[in-house]
């Protein structure tokens, strides 16, 4: 596995160097919203701390990520009065990964509703109202 | 949210009441077969003791989980020669989740392979030259 690349997006992000749609933040863990989003509501999680994916990530910055995912993933079912949520994390180019610092997609679902087409631009707007929804739910 | 049903297959297969292909076990997880896998290797990690999904799921749970999918996962990559991992956690029947009870599904994937459709019963003999290829790397 090629090693971590300080230059990936969500490094830049967390650096300040681009902006995001913040979600929720603690010590160890950064939320923020997909741009391309599967779904209303679709959320990344990802560690502070560097790391490619979850297969060198330790077991600090999973427990991490995973505390900060089920704090989040129920808000969104608050939220949006979500029917589930979809857990979804990608390791390498062939399992799916296009950003290589560890990030958990979190999917809220509702029923008979298919996730919609990877890769295309989401409305920014409809995407920071969605960031309120969950943050105003973790705050409740 | 239901509540957890005991009855669940997953909380049989941790009884011994029904079959499963074992992988790997510690304290706290246990890693078996998935029967209709999607990818050669495919397992599910779950926690030893109850919780319905991730949304209910304890810090604790989730922390074991994860060492557990970490180390299963990273085995999957040396004993497969695989190019990545997908990793898979459905919660609620909107979110994917067809057994209640918490479950990480890890996919061995291989550049150019596609994920064979769900819900087909797999090769029992196949199956279990897989998981002894898992066992093998975690053992080495």
């Amino acid at each position: 596995m090629p090693d971590y690349d300080g230059q990936n997006i969500f490094a830049k992000i967390l650096r300040g160097e681009i902006p995001s749609v913040k979600v929720y933040e603690d010590a160890e863990t950064y939320c923020f919203m997909d741009i391309m989003p599967r779904a209303d509501g679709h959320c990344l999680v990802i560690p502070k701390t560097p790391c490619r994916n979850m297969l060198d990530a330790t077991p600090a910055q999973l427990s991490a990520c995973m505390a900060t995912v089920n704090k989040v993933a129920n808000a969104c079912v608050t939220g949006f009065a979500a029917d589930g949520i979809t857990l979804q994390q990608f390791n390498e180019a062939a399992g799916g990964q296009e950003v290589f610092h560890l990030h958990f997609h979190i999917l809220p679902r509702h029923e008979g509703v298919s996730l919609r087409a990877p890769g295309k631009m989401g409305d920014m707007e409809a995407i920071k109202a969605h960031s309120e929804v969950i943050a105003a739910a973790l705050a409740a």
